[in-house]
């Protein structure tokens, strides 16, 4: 399979998108620089992958370390242990850094990679969905504040992205249908006919289908990598990729992290932005259910947490990143396909969609 | 006095240097991004220059944060300080960090600038002259780790440097001098015309006189912005900028950060290069000496720390950033203004140099 190209100079990168590769040495071998090597996983993925990986790089200088697995490690601390392991082992700036795992292994081995010696190579072997159709694609690294998720961080772009689907064997059924969150997104944002093509296919994306996975997996980069060449750093259209995010990140935040996973978050999250868009009269109601039976299909929450308050939303969402000088701009849509940014809605109807939805 | 532009594409930017300057909103206005404002000061500088600059950014939401001074908290957890005052005064992705301090306030400042929220606006104002001679151009930031320094850090431009002058006249004279020895460091690369005129008049600029002191600075800074301009991320000659540092460094590291200050360390870690300069048969033994007399005259140090031992010399300099695939690359010199890059040395010839300087 010819790998989908992310435009962006200097810079661009190559995803691998196939099965049975991510222990196939051909597809790494002229992203490395130098000799060292660094793989780096958590406790999900290290009985799984990491003796394959070890045995494939025995030619090279390599080094492993285990992370303790989940969001909630998704701190500052855990990027220090990369930091350790790279000087006990004298690595210098000519090594590669290889993250095998999801989301959060991608984020803090990034962001080492992004700032140790300023900068060095490294890899992303994504094993989640959700990391293979989103954290892989866009050069974001970054690990969270206590105050707030994702605050300390960095663009800094993969060599390369080598996206196997037989990894997602051995995900967690719950953590595939949070990958599929992310999935349906890009279907919302600006990809209609994917978004009918998923509802025709959820039931064998939901049995593991390679074929399809792979047709998921190439479209959804596609569409990143196309938002993300025109916006690197995200000035403007490469923030309708935050659609569902604000409302996200408040449930993520709120709940601690780790407790809602990432997907399960954001797809609340966008049935909140749908019901907002609805009410501000930018899409019509039965879309709003359309978009909410694809959720529920899925086997997704529609819905925040029943403890949560609408002056807890706000509070949250108001500390979000997409806020500059106190100013929320929110991604909200005007049809399956139409996701649009707005900074200049009805703060008063926010807070009562808000109260609607949670009843205080 | 028209500024030093730094010429880096989209990211340069003026340094303006001049005496009282540090206090004049007018210099700040146009670089400063939206409403919110940290001062990033340490101890030091807090008694002597915070009011005066918090009085003047009365119109800004300003906040400031006052961390603990010295080369010994250049590390991660002071940078997370500056994290934790952000969110909790809920500085959004718009806000300026504005570091008043010598070149350790400005590298942390610079790191935390470079990775809250993926990286905001920062204005360096150097009190101190290594900092406004070496740290305020170029872009590096980071802080040091337990086993090396500057080892985590990344590149980030600031919008604007403002190095005053008046600043110099509340800087210790021990402080003085080290930064006298990166002033030396910028004859000794490329421009042994101004290394002369340095030998003329260290008596002026060890007396403070202003407007030498003022062209000392832009002639630094002139000299760093030409190298840093044709090579921003280091890839080749910017790392003429690095002569004594790899000498320097293992002593710093050896001596534990801050017994020894970054000047005093560099002053003898040119020597250092110098002698081994001669010993490769680059170097006249003559210019050796001058060198070294020059530094003599500053106050600074020529000779490593009695207690050092060559091999320990060995073993911290190939744990050097400038290390590659376990290939030390050397600044060394074939005349005053005539450094140059090597990383084809007799590697027995540097212990015998090393050996020779230790007597051990």
């Amino acid at each position: 399979m010819n790998p989908l190209q992310v435009d962006l100079g200097e810079r661009s990168y190559p995803i691998y998108i196939d099965s049975d590769i991510y222990n196939n040495l051909s597809y790494y071998q002229k992203h490395i620089s130098g000799n060292n090597v660094l793989v780096v996983c958590d406790s999900n993925t290290a009985g799984h992958y990491l003796p394959a990986m070890l045995d494939m790089l025995g030619d090279y200088h390599c080094q492993s370390i285990t992370l303790p697995a989940g969001e909630s490690h998704k701190t500052l601390d855990t990027v220090s242990l990369i930091y350790d392991a790279l000087m006990q082992h004298r690595f210098d700036r000519n090594c590669t850094l290889i993250a095998l795992g999801g989301g959060v292994v991608g984020d803090i081995c990034g962001f080492a990679a992004a700032s140790f010696q300023r900068g060095v190579t490294f890899i992303q072997v994504p094993t989640t969905l959700l990391a293979q159709v989103d954290s892989s694609v866009g050069g974001k690294t970054g690990v969270n504040h206590p105050l707030g998720k994702n605050m300390i961080g960095a663009f800094h772009q993969p060599a390369c992205v080598i996206a196997d689907m037989s990894t997602l064997r051995s995900l967690p059924e719950r953590e595939l249908k949070a990958g599929l969150a992310e999935v349906i997104k890009y279907g919302l944002i600006d990809d209609a006919e994917f978004y009918y093509w998923l509802n025709e296919n959820l039931p064998a994306l939901l049995d593991l289908n390679t074929e399809k996975l792979a047709y998921t997996v190439t479209r959804c980069c596609a569409n990143k990598a196309r938002i993300v060449a025109a916006d690197e750093r995200e000035s403007g259209q490469r923030a309708l990729l935050n659609l569902g995010h604000t409302f996200g990140h408040a449930i993520e935040t709120a709940m601690g992290y780790g407790n809602w996973l990432h997907g399960e978050a954001i797809a609340a999250g966008m049935c909140m932005a749908a019901r907002f868009s609805a009410d501000c009269g930018f899409l019509a109601n039965d879309t709003v259910e359309h978009i909410k039976s694809t959720f529920i299909r899925t086997g997704l929450p529609t819905e925040p947490p029943a403890d949560m308050t609408s002056e807890q939303f706000i509070e949250l969402m108001y500390r979000d990143k997409k806020v500059r000088d106190s100013v929320l701009t929110l991604v909200l849509m005007n049809d399956v396909g139409g996701a649009f940014l707005t900074s200049t809605f009805d703060t008063e109807l926010l807070r009562t969609t808000l109260f609607q939805t949670l009843n205080k």
